[in-house]
């Protein structure tokens, strides 16, 4: 049996907290492999290389396997669903987003063959391009790997 | 100037947190009205009323004015988009959910023209319905009320 | 060449204006065929049938042809996503419409070659299965036919 | 008890209509304030932004108070869904649009509790970048304010 | 009675094989009008436009009437949703597609009343900007002419 | 070394030519493992549960682990998407489906590393509950697995 983590959780709180609140859950992370990054755009092509920039370069998943790349794509595309609830686009609807995120590696599921999941969640803001015309957003991600 | 709350993120962390996570965060907990639920259905109208007759029961919406069942709905509406990530569709697409919620009612900005918002956030399970065969899932919905 | 008419507003004021406020535009009405009718319910195959069923009961559709069918139901549903607004669900989420509908059929372009066209218009209430908790909506579909 | 007044039907008329055609309804606008205004492109942020501008110019939504702002845009976003009818883009899908807009603001309910809300209507046209190579179309989004 | 045709299956046979798997199809196409044409971009309205162009040079639609024009394009778009699968948007969401496409018109039932009707066939890969990381996609849209 | 295989390609064929018109291509067959059904439904459930249902019992997927049916259901969900063309809604949309699908099984890239990836097609037509009232559709899912 492996260890089973929620992966998902584990990346909403990294993308959320402060280093501070994390304190309490940091024994938990040492089971998965994660990375975090910042992006603010209103451009959604700048948001998803932000998150799979960072996920090649933290080695999250293995850069010349499509199917590594197949797999976070369609998590981080799940993720700005929930950021954007409706349509995933951000300029187009004159709108910009400020977000802190995190991807996410590991065992979400007891059963070994269950194998490698990975989590990206995002966690900010999402408004009018003007200063403090914006209001909290999140999002998450979930794709086996 | 009003007191600045995330009521966003305290409505995930609530959603998604133990007891015992939650203890570090309770002292934020003071300054907004909240409250907490469950609902686990393949019909998102059960979900969607879960939710409505949780904050009618707790006082978080006032439930004789329109104007308040609506910015409630479609915050809870934009947190199902985060959940379902996709189509807002449960059992039509052959998936069950299981999940915790919490609606948070506050003032997110310190100019007090800005008034209140309401914040709906769910933290859980989707998948088939077959036992383990799930994954997480988040979603939240934010509006001014 | 044919004579033009504005199908798309003569079907949106069918729907939505009182016979007394049609009164002045009763003479533009001369021009096309059209049927007007009324549905309320949770369930859009019965929004879609009452349409279905008033356009072929007033023969502005030829039932026996499928191209025709196949031309309202499309007008149909675009009507339909103008009064959801982002899903064409009513039901399933939790919300209930009463609706006033006209079709009407008739030549929009001058240029004899473009031929005829149909509208289908609604207007009327979206909400909560609560009386009053509910506002305005409309929703407008065209297609050559 | 306030005055109940159609905002919706109001906004409708009044992007669509003539000034001659508007003469019957002139007594009802009394009872709210509106604006109207004209854009034309392919681009959905000038659709938006036009909007907002008149809505901002006309004194519709306090301009300093994000939650004015963040309940214009959405009933923008809810004409547009309905202008669009399935994804709300225009040039990315190689279409055009050719709109009349208004916005109203007033009281639909009787109660005063329910308070004002505001609706955004769109009429005109849309279609291939060619002209005469269109249809009509129309849009409505009505929100609390 | 006219000769009843199956332009849909045409359409992706034409769109998805090599000349020589074509062969054995070649009687069947002598029964309707088609083109054929490839496309490869992360821009959607030249997606659009490529198959637009081929289908006019063809003579497959009367470039003339718009309502031809309204058909294609709507046969086009019901096709991408199949390509794009969720959201019909392909270098918004950091995706390139490389297609074959076909465009057939015939008459797909034995009912002349049924007249002509079109369809557009896509066929090929959808994925990252990075040679190889994509998989196949397929479209389909129909509709009356 | 593995062996590339057009496992899109090959589902849309199983699923839309006869056994005669397969003939041709049943030397790449030998390289994948597949199944083939049918179904004819309003209900998207039962199309959904059709095509997992006949991947276990043909052993396409490993029934015990979730992420074997997590691929295959999004890749069916994907070809849905290409089915209903906008939104993947059946009964409630008023229309009804009536396919044949296959599922395949395969390595559609040379190099190992990128492992086995699965493919649900569907192809037959989608229409009103009216016989011959209906015309042709397709769909196509692709996921790693």
């Amino acid at each position: 049996m492996g260890q089973k983590v929620a992966i998902g959780k584990m990346a909403v709180l990294l993308a959320s907290l402060s280093d501070e609140e994390l304190t309490f859950f940091r024994p938990s992370l040492s089971a998965v492999q994660y990375c975090q990054g910042k992006v603010g755009s209103m451009n959604m092509q700048k948001v998803i290389s932000a998150v799979e920039t960072a996920a090649k370069r933290n080695k999250l998943i293995h850069e010349s396997y499509y199917r590594e790349t197949h797999a976070l794509y369609h998590a981080i595309m799940e993720g700005i669903e929930g950021v954007t609830r409706g349509q995933p686009a951000i300029g187009e609807m004159s709108r910009t987003v400020g977000l802190r995120f995190a991807v996410v590696r590991g065992t979400p599921y007891t059963e070994i063959g269950e194998g490698e999941w990975i989590a990206v969640a995002f966690y900010g803001t999402i408004g009018a391009p003007v200063k403090g015309a914006e209001h909290e957003t999140i999002g998450l991600g979930i794709n086996h790997i």
